[in-house]
Order: structure tokens, then C-alpha cells, then sequence
């Protein structure tokens, strides 16, 4: 049985070297560690690479991390949710801002500020957004798919820092199973009202379930837990494959039976995640592990 | 101000008596009596009530709960997650089972054995969930909304204590915006290689959109976040309208930013809860919640 | 293997038919259900039991529930924090108050008053607190023990719902190991400005340890974590023996491994809980869990 | 209003670095960064430095950070539990191990290993800890207080990397409350089975009054809740004056009533931190954000 070392912090040390002194640690410490070491062996070997984001990481600040690693071909599968794909849209054009998460909320409606936490919308964001997906909304004869949707939206995008165009130059796949739950599904609501936009509920399911038939090794990173979470484990479920590393960065826990808290082992019993699979989870806030994470790899990559 | 005023715990008291003198206490206890106060007036006055169901509800038990509140006429919209649904068909010829949660899980896999927390679902009930399903999914040429669809397979259902059945029976409508990521996402993906089926991603949207202007005063019980919570609210966003009266039963936390911990005081930023709304968020297991909740409402509604 | 069987909630059910119903569910009501018959065996069999209490839980409302279990005989040893002995003497003569948890707290602390979430105390309350325990704090010349403090403070209480009151009626020993941790740490400095008080720091750990070689077989119910948890689990671990039977309603998890979240199944790997002991740990808020069991339990004992 | 900028991640970044780009994020970013920042302004200025231990941050590998710190002359107060002080003695001699946190507890018990979540510690570890304390606890005829007990241990340890001993060495108090809540408490019970010692359960009390009445400027660090927490807090209470800089790490939150997860803020409605202070909780593990803060704030003194 290996032994706890006792951290030593050293004024300067860059986010590897810190990660490397919490490898022989208890509790989180330790966990995050493992996670950058799978995360590693992720994206120096020879895997397809799943990534699943759920929660608010775009209004956290997040945005350039998922799109960064879009462009330097980190991702090749991202699954997330319609609201990450909102902000990551008004991010094109406008802000979100800090405020106090006590503030009356009463007052902050007749303020126009929408509140996520400690993370503000004006009112006008949501002005600009309509103005911009009225205008960038397809209008299709035929009916597509969820992707090909975000895939349309993503070129008409001009920000290179966006999570959707970022996607649409590497020709990666955005999937969002429940688009209509954001207001990219309301504002589709507002432009059926006169144009024609038809997309098939299912027709993601189909492009994800070949996609994972035809991966030889493949690994994930999970934010958060949610639909985007479960549709990636789901898919690699009907195939005979199952992922091979995991890695789920999340605040919820298992033992109240949802899916978003539910352990990598649990995933095992089903088949979703390999029996012989490298995964961890990290029980922490997300805004503080990713950013690690993502800063330790990448220095580990350039090595 | 009032004071708090000590439990009194007498043998043979009802889940009624037991919520009411639970009504001057703190934490959790007074909040949870204020949930059945509000809920007590949402089902005794003229409310359109809206009800959220994420997490594994059914397969933790809580199936009748729900549909025995749907036929009783306490539901007039249910908004809940494709697993639900899923194991409320598999209800309907099999069972769930209660299993150890250490179990080792690449042993459950070599049985046979799918884990949710300590309930476990065999391979057998998913062979049966097959057959069954592509039995009942529907064969159509024209493109249907999502709520058609379940209320299709609502139909062909005979157990009267399935939540799809007995919408079906009452008349009334079931969204499921993330219906892709479950089983019947994948059943459909091959059901859809040799039959017709085109679901509309954005049918929803417009049916509880239109449902929303429609209300007059409304209510809305949350269990668990996840889509369901955020689909119904948004929908209210829409109108000029928002909830008068709203009861959420979460185990998720406001921090880290996700909307399934939001504060219903967040909702006021929003516009999706009036700043004039009674409503309470009880931190805790629904599965231990809920029927609490629904004893005492029931008990006092008899009176 | 078990069925879960779907819960059946019929209007005016009592608690223990409610929790009788929750015997095959799933996730945190299947515990509860579990934690209310093993809180049967123990208070129908012949264990000695032990009683942990942590959190603010007489401030929330649940003092009588505490002082009508030693009343009744269902505590033979308690072990709690000083702040709940310094509410239950406040209870004694003044109140704690409801109010709102956002509250301004600078504001608050203007007004006089101190906030326990969304339990307000007036500083009135505090100068009441002053002037009794000045008055009924001990002059001694000889070092006593922290239970023999105890027990003199509940002689001179007069209020017969109070804890400590009730325990000095019944004869039973309170442990409070941290007890200058608290106002009656306070107030005990100030006492000694002018008088004799000195408590042997150790004094407690004879006592319990003593009172622990002497059980035959034992249970005990942890309300919350904290050092009331660990004190009582350490000293049966001195002994040979080890509880038969224990019971945890809190609200910490394992992951951080903090002692108040460690799992039974831990305590069972230090000697502190038998490997054959029947034990359960509720994650759930206990001021709504500890009522019910409570109810349940004095439902069956009546039968 | 400040806008949220979205963090850029750049190979190589140190601790500093990586923090600097959270300031503008929300959620636990911001925190975390906010924390940085006022305890460079903790550790920069004139202020007395409290720090408070709880949790099992010794057994998870975080005792040399602490140890650091008192040797920079970092922390002036240290206030902790009997655990971190017992796994600290232990590293002078032996090791924690790290282990599979789902083994079984019972085959763990037969092997003699004791569990805290996933370190393990090993019987001999035990049998070394009873051979050190019964030779290095004094005996004494006058009574003592706890803090001058564990200088008089922290002067027979020779580990340099000790907690116990680096405050022995830079004669900084350390205050353990809940001392005969720990394997010190039950060793002292053996000790004093056959040798005189007697520790005044209030004497620490009197010490850290007197000290706290002393300061000018004050902050504290506060490493999970627990009796540490509240032991400084109330000692500060008590005087005319408050903290003027507060940082919380911790995973508890304040829902639930528990001091431990009690914000910063409700603390200023009792009047133990300023309504002008700087203060700020970070909801996370702390073996992750407390070795973070520690690396980035070295840094900036360092500059």
C-alpha cells in the first residue's frame, strides 16, 4: 500500500507541479490528481474524446476553456446543454456581469437583470439575442437534425472565441438533446410563427449511436451531470463498446438516486463505462477544477 | 415576529398532525410545512398546476404517488424526464429491485444487473421494455409533438397505475423536451431503421407555450431540477404571466450556479415565479418529502 | 432479491403506516424506513442507548422531542454540544424567534439580534442567559467533571421539557466534551473572574469510558456529527464491545472525509460499530427526519 | 456592474496565475479568487492571524502546508481539533496509507486497518501512538490548560515538519478544545490511570479571551466549521472588536442550521465578524482550494 505524502507548497510552482504534489493524497486532493493523470493518457493517446458540459460554466467564465479546447482538437464530441449554447451566443455580442447573489430579487426584475447565482443578465442581452437568432435561425424546407441546427448556427457566428463556431471550424458535432428547453427553443417557438424550421426530436440519437459504433478506444470528461451527461453514456450503452477512461467533475452525490450524482462504478453495472476503465470523480465545484485540470494537461502536453 | 415553537411528538399522530406542528420550527421542519400550506391551497383553489419529476423517482418507489395525484385531478400538466417514463413502462410488466449500493458493479454486469443507487433493474426487464416498446411506439407519416407521442403510448397501456396511462385516461398533457435521452430515445433509434417516426423537437414548445397564456392563476410543484424544472418555468417567462405559487423539493444547492438549485427567489429575477408568489424550496430526499407532503395535503383536503 | 414496491399514500395515515409504506422503497426513504425499525429493536430490546445531538436542533424546534426521549426512558446517555444546552436554557425562560435567512445581517445585528439561518435570538435572550447561569453556575473548591456540571445546571432548572432538567430527573448522564466551546464556556470565564469552577478536562472520558465497559448489548442514534458523534463512537472503542446497533440522520457525505459525513460501514472498519451491527445513515435534513422516526417508533411501542 | 471575463488558459501558468484569471469569473471561481485576495491582504498587513483546523486535513496530506505556514509566521492562532493534533503525532513515526474507499470494513477490521474514507491507517500505527504519548504526556501535580498540554507535547516531538512542534518552536498557542474528544483524550484516560494530570477544561478560555482582547486587526482562516470554527469566533464575540478579514473553505452549507455551515455573514449579525469586514466562503473541498490559495498567495509575497 503506497503511503500519504504530505503536500509541499513552493511559491511559484505552476498548476502541474501542484497537481503532481496531491497525487498521493486523501479526499479531493488525490482525486483531482488521478483525474489530470486519466486526463493525460486521454489526450496523448489514441482516444476518441467525448465531453459533456452541464450547468452555468458559460456565464461562470468557462467559455474559452471548452472553445480552446475545441480548437486544439481536444474535443471531438460535445454534448451540452441549450442554455451553455445561449450564453456561449450573447457572449458574441454582449456581457454577462457580478453581482451580489443576496440582492433583492423583486428589485433586480424591475432592474432588468436576470440572476444566475452571483452571475447577472441585463435585459438587453436578451434583446440582442433575439435580434441575432431571428436573423441567424435558419429557415429549412426539409427537416434536420438537432446537430445540423447548431452546426447552421455555428457558421453564422463570427466570434472565434464561441463554443459553436469553434465546433463548426474543427467540423466537430455539438449535440443538445433538449434544445427546446433553453431559449434557443423559445426564440425557434417565436420564428415558427413564420418560417419553417423542423427538427427531428430523434435525429440526434442516430448520428451519436453510429458515431460511437465506429470508435475504436474512446474516453470522456464530464461537467455537471444532466441530459448531456447520460445521452453520451446512453449511446456508447447500445454499441458494444463502452468508454474507456472517464472523468466527471461534479457537486452532486449518488446517494439520492439522480442520474447527475450517480458514481463512474455505477455506470459500470450498466455497461456504459468499461469494467477495465481508468475513471474518477471529483466532488467539487467545476469553476475550480476545470480550469486546474485543464492547466495542469496542457502543461503535462507540451512536455 | 413569531417564535418558534417546540415540536410536541405524540404516538398515533397523522402526517398531517405531524407537518403542522412542524409549522414554528426551523430549517427544514418549518419549511416543509410551509411546502404543504402552499400546496394545500394550490390544490383547493383555482390553480392550473403545473408538476416537474426528475431524479429516479419511480424506480425509488414514488410511481402511485404520482399517478394516483394525476387521477385524483391534481396534476393538469406533468413535466418529467424520459427515465421516468421508462421505468414507469417497465412497471407495468416487471419490477425494480432492491439491491445492496457497495455491491461491486463489474460483478452486477456479469449478472445481469443494471444499479441505481440500491435499486437494481435486470436485463431481462430491458429485453421486456423492448419487446413492449416496439410493440407500442407508433408507426406515423406525418410528424407528431412529443406529448402526442407519449400520449400515444399512454393508450396502449393497460395498467391503470402507470403514469402514462392515467394522463391518458385524465385527458392530460406530459412533455418530455429531453424524450431522445432515455430508452425511448434508443428504442426509437431502432424502431426508426425499418418504420416511420418524426417527432417535432419544437412541437412541445408550442403546445405549453400556448398552455401558459392560457392559465389564469397557476402553481407548480418541483421535484428534483433538471430539464423538467427549467422547461415549465420557461414556458411561464414566455407570457405576461408567471407562477403564483411554487413548491420545490431539491437536494441541489444554489452555489455552484445550476439551475436545478437555483433559488425560487432567483425565479423572481427571472420573472418565471411573481415577486408576489408564495414559495418555499425544502432541501431534502423527495423520496422522503414527497410523501409527507402529499399525506398531509390529502388528509387536510378530505376535510 | 426484493421488489420495490410503489408507495400507497391514503388520506389520513399516520406516521408509522406512512413509514411502513417506505419499507421497500428506494434511496432515502427505504432508510428511513430501515432507521425506524431499528430504532423499534432498540427501544424494545434490551440495549443501552446512547443519543448523539449536534446542530442548532433546539433552536429548530425539536427540544421536546429530545427531553420526552429521556423522559419516557428511550436515552440512557446523552452526548451533545453546548450550544444545544445553552438554547434549552434559554428556552427555559425567553424564545427563539422565525425569520428570514436573507435578512440583512448588519442590519440584523443593529436590532439586536443574532441569526441562526432562519432563527433569530434578541439579545435580550443573552442578558436572560447572563443573569441565570450567574446565578446556577457552581461555586466548588474541589475539580469536578463536565456531567457533574451538567447535572448541577439541571438541578437548579425549574422548566421540566428542558434537557438537562430532564436528564437530572431521570438520572442519566450528559456529555458535553466540548463544553467551553459555547456561552456556558462563556459565561464560565466570566464566573471565574470571581469565583471557584474548575472541570476536569478528562473528567468525561472515565465516566463514558466506565459506563461503556459496563453495557451488554448497546445502540445509539446520532443526530448530526460533530464531536457528540465521535466522542461516544471512541469511547466504545476502548472497550471490547461495540454498538449492535446505530442510527445516523445527517446531512454531511463521506466524500471529504470529515467524521460528521463518515459512513457506519467506516466506523465498522475501527472496531467503534460491530461488524454485525444492524446500521443505517439517512441523508436528509433532521429536523423533518428526527420527528418522523420519533412518531413511528412511539406508534409501534404503543401496540 | 463588472463583467465576467472568461478565463484563459495558458500552458505553464503558476498557482498565481491560474487564480488572477478566475477574479472576474462567478461561482466558485470568484470565490476562490476573492479568498486569495483578502488573505494576501491578511498575510501583506498588520492583522493577527487566526486559522482553524477541522476535518481530517492531516490524515489527507495537508499538515505540511500547515506546518509551513506557522514556520513563515503565517498563523498566530491556531485553533483545531484532537484528530489533526493525533495524526500529526503519528506522522512523526509512521504513515496514513491511501486505500480503495469501497473496501469492505469489515475484512479491513480482520487486517487491522482503520478507514477514513479512502486513507487507511494500520494498528501498529496505534500501538506507536500509545508507546510515544504514554512516554511524552507530563505529569504534573498543579493543573494545567489544554494549551500549555500540547506545548508541553509539541516540545518532545523532534519532527520539524510537526504542527504540534513548529508551534512549539515559533511559540504560537494552539487551542484544541475538544481535546478529550481524540485518542489524546483516551490516552490521557490510560495515563492517568497511574500518573497525575489534570487539564482545566475552561483554563484555554481565559487564554484566548485575554487574546483576543489584545488585538488590533484581525482575520482568520477557517478550514471546515466544527468546534474550531466556533471556539475562535465566540472568543472574539466576546470582546468590543470582530474579525476584519474572514475566509472559509468548507462543504457544509447553511441550509441545514449547523455552525459549521453557517455563512460569514450570519456571523455578522452576532457580531463576531465586522459588518465592514472582508469576508468570503468557498464551498469546495478543501484538500483542493486550500493548497491553491496557499501556493497563489506565497507567490504574491514572494513578488
Amino acid at each position: 500500500m503506497e503511503s500519504v505524502e504530505q503536500m509541499e507548497i513552493v511559491p511559484g510552482m505552476d498548476a502541474n507541479q501542484l497537481v503532481s504534489t496531491m497525487e498521493h493524497c486523501g479526499f479531493g486532493a488525490g482525486r483531482l490528481a488521478e483525474a489530470v493523470s486519466i486526463y493525460e493518457e486521454m489526450l496523448s493517446g489514441e482516444y476518441t474524446r467525448f465531453f459533456t458540459l452541464a450547468g452555468a460554466m458559460v456565464p461562470a467564465g468557462m467559455r474559452n476553456i471548452i472553445s480552446g479546447l475545441i480548437r486544439e482538437g481536444h474535443i471531438d464530441v460535445l454534448v451540452t446543454t441549450g442554455a451553455n449554447l445561449v450564453h456561449d451566443i450573447i457572449e458574441c455580442f454582449g456581457h454577462h456581469r457580478l453581482g451580489d447573489p443576496e440582492a433583492p430579487d423583486a428589485r433586480l426584475r424591475e432592474d432588468g437583470l436576470s440572476r444566475i447565482y452571483d452571475v447577472y443578465l441585463g435585459d438587453e442581452e436578451f434583446v440582442g439575442l433575439e435580434e441575432l437568432l431571428q436573423k441567424i435561425l435558419p429557415e429549412r424546407s426539409e427537416t434536420i437534425t438537432g446537430s445540423k441546427l447548431l452546426e447552421l448556427l455555428g457558421s453564422r457566428l463570427t466570434d472565434e472565441r464561441s463554443i459553436l463556431r469553434s465546433a463548426y471550424d474543427r467540423k466537430i458535432p455539438i449535440f443538445c438533446p433538449a434544445i427546446s428547453d433553453s431559449m434557443i427553443g423559445l426564440q425557434a417557438w417565436l420564428h415558427r410563427q413564420t418560417k419553417n424550421l423542423s427538427v427531428d426530436a430523434f435525429g440526434d440519437v442516430d448520428e451519436i449511436v453510429e458515431l460511437c459504433y465506429g470508435v475504436e478506444k474512446s474516453g470522456i470528461v464530464m461537467i455537471g451531470g444532466g441530459v448531456p451527461k447520460n445521452f453520451a453514456l446512453q449511446s456508447m450503452l447500445v454499441t458494444p463498446k463502452s468508454f474507456d477512461l472517464a472523468i466527471q467533475l461534479t457537486t452532486d452525490r449518488p446517494e439520492f438516486g439522480g442520474l447527475s450524482g450517480a458514481t463512474l462504478s455505477e455506470a459500470v453495472s450498466w455497461g456504459k463505462v468499461s469494467s477495465h476503465a481508468r475513471h474518477v470523480t471529483v466532488y467539487s465545484d467545476a469553476t475550480i477544477t476545470l480550469p486546474i485540470m485543464v492547466a495542469a494537461v496542457l502543461s503535462r502536453l507540451q512536455k
